[in-house]
């Protein structure tokens, strides 16, 4: 357990430092741009996503190096969609991992190109081949991957998600409607950091390939409903964005439907769902099986 | 002459008709935010990207439909950036194509949803092979192209050079500083259309491609400069956009730097030397010979 956990940290650094030479390595084409980048990348964060994909692709018996364009094109697609979820047309969010949001300590319009930008650059990371030397995927494998982060990123995925979330702002939402709204707002890309993950290994057989997916919706909708339960329970400065916000946003949540003590059931039991799934791949698992824990553990 | 306008009217429609199905066919995730994508990309325009995708990929020998995904691609790439230029953050526009801009027509956050899932789809369309039975290009020549567009597109191209046009408001620019801007902010995406179709007819060498990418730079900055003559001498109801905007917003123009008749000089001398690179291609560059006196000669 406590290597494992020490794996997971080793993990979160090679992508803050695979990160950093991203961007640092960039020409300084549009200094301002770039600087409003580099700020929303290097925040912080828990870097979910890349542990999700870097953990699926040891777990199936891949290498790191192979694993890691899919990571760090994962987060620059979840850093972009944080940018515009916070923009004053969106949430109008002003804190985020504890600091300014980009438009606050950027501009707007800066904000808004920096989201552009990552979008962008997430699959070029995907396309590049010299930027990883030691990725030695196939154009193939690679080409799937951009298919599959596309289609999660995109108008049946995150973008819809966000689309239905403003649509339904101040409206009942029933049950069923909460979870499409969040299966393609966070599922989808939850889904996709494990599938690029699988990609990355080289070796996903299609039944696989399907329970990984089945995990992902148990995993991507417990970790929103602990979003939800995060919103009520904690405080601004451990969850480093404003406590509070979707109520002050009139959003519908899982505590709002179902009661809060029904809510944290219902993540349990999801979790327990996802521990369940992985059980036939055994110890290939481990890391994935840790993953599902924090998600449902976690204080912010 | 007369045959080959009528296949440039015929690969518009082309080109239309593909944006119709693309949509079409997608599923109805997001109700709101599919009818802003179906708004914004069916407002007509030119399809000047897909043509020249389509002219250099038949010059080289290549077959439409082998052409087909690049020249979807390149026209989603391009909407979204008119979508999200004309935000009020941006450009604050309200007319396009003659037709209210999206975040007026819809609303600015789902303006810059649809951006944001244009950007998504434009990638997804280059790496799902399904969606184009006809086109037999290899995985490994698709994801040079999304390597291509993704770079074309980002923090050093068409997004880096919106954001140095942003931070030149109201200053006075160097006709050096001014061309590297529109270098990125239109010539990036004009090259990477040329280089797309040059990947899609499968057998360009490398004096080829540089040779596309020199009559890509010449023809970009042509178009710019045109751009930016029209926006003074053309009016609203030709342009489709609001008349006389660069002046109003204080933008660094070819005119306003050098004088109106020495900017129509420069736009034709730049054309004669992208007709001049063109030569060695014989034949094969008719296509693309035809469009670049099109781009000079238009009138909106």
């Amino acid at each position: 357990m406590m290597s494992q956990q020490k794996q997971l940290v080793e993990l979160q650094q090679r992508t803050n430092q695979l990160l950093d030479n991203l961007i640092s390595s960039h020409p300084n084409t549009a200094p301002y741009l770039k600087k409003a980048i580099n700020y929303s990348l290097t925040q912080g964060g828990k870097r979910l996503r890349p542990l999700l994909t870097y953990a699926t692709c040891l777990g199936l018996g891949g290498n790191l190096e192979s694993a890691d364009p899919a990571a760090i094109a994962i987060e620059c697609i979840h850093t972009y969609s944080l940018i515009h979820d916070d923009l004053p047309a969106m949430d109008d969010d002003s804190l985020r991992r504890g600091q300014p949001t980009c438009h606050i300590a950027f501009d707007e319009a800066t904000a808004i190109l920096a989201g552009d930008a990552l979008q962008a650059l997430a699959f070029e990371t995907l396309a590049t081949h010299d930027w990883f030397p030691g990725c030695t995927l196939s154009s193939s494998a690679r080409l799937k991957q951009v298919q599959v982060l596309a289609q999660a990123a995109g108008m049946n995925g995150m973008v819809a998600g966000q689309s239905i979330d403003l649509c339904s702002v101040g409206k009942q939402l029933s049950l069923e409607q909460l979870e499409k709204m969040h299966h393609c707002k966070t599922g989808a890309l939850i889904k996709a950091s494990i599938h690029l993950g699988a990609l990355a290994s080289n070796q996903v057989d299609e039944t696989t390939w399907q329970q990984l997916g089945q995990f992902a919706d148990a995993v991507g909708l417990a970790f929103q409903i602990q979003d939800d339960i995060l919103d009520i329970e904690s405080d601004t400065e451990t969850l480093g964005k404003t406590q509070g916000a979707d109520i002050a946003n009139d959003k519908p949540t899982y505590p709002a439907i179902m009661g809060l003590s029904q809510a944290k059931q219902k993540a349990q039991q999801l979790t327990d769902e996802a521990l369940a799934i992985l059980k036939p791949l055994g110890q290939a698992a481990a890391p994935l099986r840790q993953l599902a824990l924090l998600i449902i553990q976690r204080n912010h």
